[in-house]
């Protein structure tokens, strides 16, 4: 079981945390790479090509945030988008970047600057081939219900 | 290899058509459904229950298009979800009420009003699964190539 | 005379103490829930199922604020929605996800982040049935005045 | 039981027939009114101060939509406001002018252009004081189930 | 020489100083009003009746922002508009709830923020009366222009 | 009484005429022009160099719409915009560019599209110099108002 | 002098057809190509392996507009980008795809669906190393000019 | 090799600085100057008669930016615009004030804020006429690419 997460500047990372976290608990490998589609195309294309084990792609990046769509139209294998928030426009320019791919080559994009839930959506994509991802993402959403019913019961009491 | 497609209304289904005639080109067997998750929350709970035997659950709806992510909170299975440009907003409105899910409940959303995205995207998720679907997606990839370099021919000689 | 409000996350509370202090000086009844639409489904339905006594119920969510859609599909009892501003896209996400909502389940959508609205749109809805809560609405409206009044003193001065 | 329904312009009126013909048919007394809160001030103001036979006031208007805020501003009964979409921002300028009030005056605010769901707000509302338009509203809702289950029959023998 | 000034909440002033001074200094008497379109409507209809030395009238408001579309109304004087960003959309909501009044009414609307452009125009409406004015406005003009030039001497030899 | 107004195309000839005929209707010399601030700028300036006896300049373009702000740069006399909306971006584009000017040269911006608003607008401000314009200006709000009386009764008695 | 003109979609030609015309009237050689940044990414490599006697590349594209994106990431000759409106958002996913350029690695973008500006670009830049452009651009802005003029003439006299 | 550098106003120095510092290290001089197209249009006017050495100019600019259009109309020669992101809009406004130039005067929009992409692009433009160039900005994109891969190693062993 293996993601690569692909991020198209260093300073992405902070933001991919916990999304790494999580797959690592899942059990999930993790590649994590500095890439970038625009200042070294020819890495990420090398890259590319040498994938065979991973399950899932995972791309984030900021502004015009082609990451994802180039990673895309170089593999058959599912690519989860995440747009990142930068300095201007409040994220709508990665997500609408990412999001609104052209005919033919998808990106699954999520929620802006949301690591964990790139994490949790390929690894239930995994889970169609991995079983024991199942249990995994039970016990997650569990654990989730559970912190809202106890931030529940002390809301009630406040 | 079986998608279930869920749509918010049946005026959606011209803009769904596409996607279902590439699944059911690639042999997957594609379940079709109207269900509201305002209108008939109840029958989409019901369904939600019976889907053991779907691999990848695809939503479409328009405005404040909490469809996918209302299945999605029901599922452990991958859901994709498709923005339905209505009558005002231009498809900002699905877009972000699909995109934006919170923290823990993912939704793999693709371009406004694309079902072919979201079945190709359903189609790469089944191919970790399922073998033969890699040849479809390669093939596919080949039409689509082939197709715009046909046109590249025309417009050179334009 | 009672209000429930629910929170789809227990961070939302600080922006809601306002409007809940409000409800508990007209004299109304306030339960206060953190339950989320997606991360405790189960308990938000159990929830609903329990409401008989309720009069108005408010929703506060953020990002893609399915919360108080998902509730108005549950009820015929008044649903008041209150977008919460979350990290990226300046409430247009949360606020576009509960006022568009399709045909049928209509939300009461008040401004981004003010449960006093909202809390003093539940009071005007109870109006209807509890005479009482007339008189608090007008010396309500009679203070928001004279406070402008005041304020307009100082700035003639300034 | 009694609406009044108070539009910017008459050219509104199309968009909100279906609301008005809802009303009706749940036997509510519908009073129609076009008053501008710009061209015709003082004949709104008129107008608030003879409405005390009105349970919930609907006000429609485009653009800059004042219309709702300003009506709400003179009364304690509960206001709801339909952003009518114009010939430039899709919608936008109304929708953010109504729902964005400042604080202390809320209004309701529905989705964009529907009438629909601003009458079957106002009939939610009113069934705190009025039994009968619990079994409406209930009618209603199972109307929209059977209708959808109905396009479900058909989509899914398309 | 007469303009009002009306806010919306006196936490609008502190935006409002730049354009005070500058109107002062011009030699204009100012009038400094905090009265709301909605919690002092009828203040503000009072004030509204005893402008006759008023020369030019400047609004300012957030959000939902109506006052200068109400005050214009009530008046066949100038009214210049300031939308006040607020908390949340970035100055959008009142930038729209301004300049989009439907025909009739019109509101001169200023840049978002901009108290000092507020009351260059309006000196430049009043100078079509007070021949003094022109002098003040090619004056101030002239020193703008100065610090300017001053600046590019600074930057050049940077 | 002099009113001159520039468009960028002829183009947007059609959308002022309602505009024109308002300010002859109140006895206004109207000069109609064309020039654009890029495409014709020296020609532009040249107009500007000539305009002592205009009193209000009204500028209408579309797009980027640098005219407005142009003009207003080169007079001291009140300049007013009306943003016009083209194929794309639905008027967004020429609302921030007119109404967003940097500090120290206002432009008195209206509705898109809307030449009727700048018309009365422009009347608004020259009443300060020409009383007779006060009397049109009370009539055309009356007849106004009386339209809408109309369209009142006809709505009222659907 | 050469300049290519690369499109994601043959469909986006009718739209470029203006600004080819433009460029071979001014004697440029102008290479028409339909090449996909995501449906044939080899192809398009090969191409900007074959540009040595290229000047200048303008590309066109819409919704999430890689293309020039990618084609400036393989080639240090100046990128013109050209976003293309598609059925969604009115252009801005466009816009925003191909302007907001992460560091490093510019797109000269131009107005959304305009092929004239970005062939008056593309040849404003060549017209650094080809003396005789400057002559085509000079005549093109003097017709441009006197159409204008023309048109201004027309208009007065309407 | 000279660049002229125009902004708006000395406050968006800071910005540019980074862009300044690329073209000095490109052996290309840089004339920096703040003239801003509204507070000092002759100023500007008259630096545009005397820039027959610049190749290239970069406009830098918020709000209602029109400082790169107004220039642009001036010159045949390229100019680039760096919208600059101001206290409210997030950068928007300058954003569709720069590249939604009218037909017939294109402006070389970049990303908000990003003054190397500007001289990067002002570097690709002059690379036409200066071969030196060329293996400058053959380096910096070594150098960009050897960054990102050092970040990459980092980054992997996270």
């Amino acid at each position: 079981m293996k993601v690569a997460i692909i991020m198209g500047s260093k300073s992405d990372y902070p933001k991919l945390e916990e999304g790494v976290n999580l797959l690592k608990k899942f059990g999930i490998e993790v590649e994590k790479r500095v890439l970038s589609a625009h200042r070294t195309p020819d890495e990420l294309m090398k890259f590319m090509e040498n994938i065979d084990d991973v399950d899932v792609i995972i791309a984030a990046a900021g502004k015009a945030a082609h990451l994802a769509g180039v990673v895309a139209s170089h593999t058959l294998k599912p690519v989860i988008g995440i747009p990142i928030k930068s300095s201007t426009l409040d994220g709508m320019d990665s997500l609408l970047s990412m999001v609104q791919m052209p005919k033919g080559i998808p990106v699954a994009t999520v929620t802006i600057d949301s690591s964990l839930n790139a994490s949790l959506l390929a690894s239930q994509i995994m889970s169609l081939k991995y079983e024991s991802l199942k249990t995994e993402l039970e016990n997650h959403r569990k654990e989730m219900a559970k912190k809202v019913l106890e931030d529940d019961e002390i809301v009630r009491n406040l």
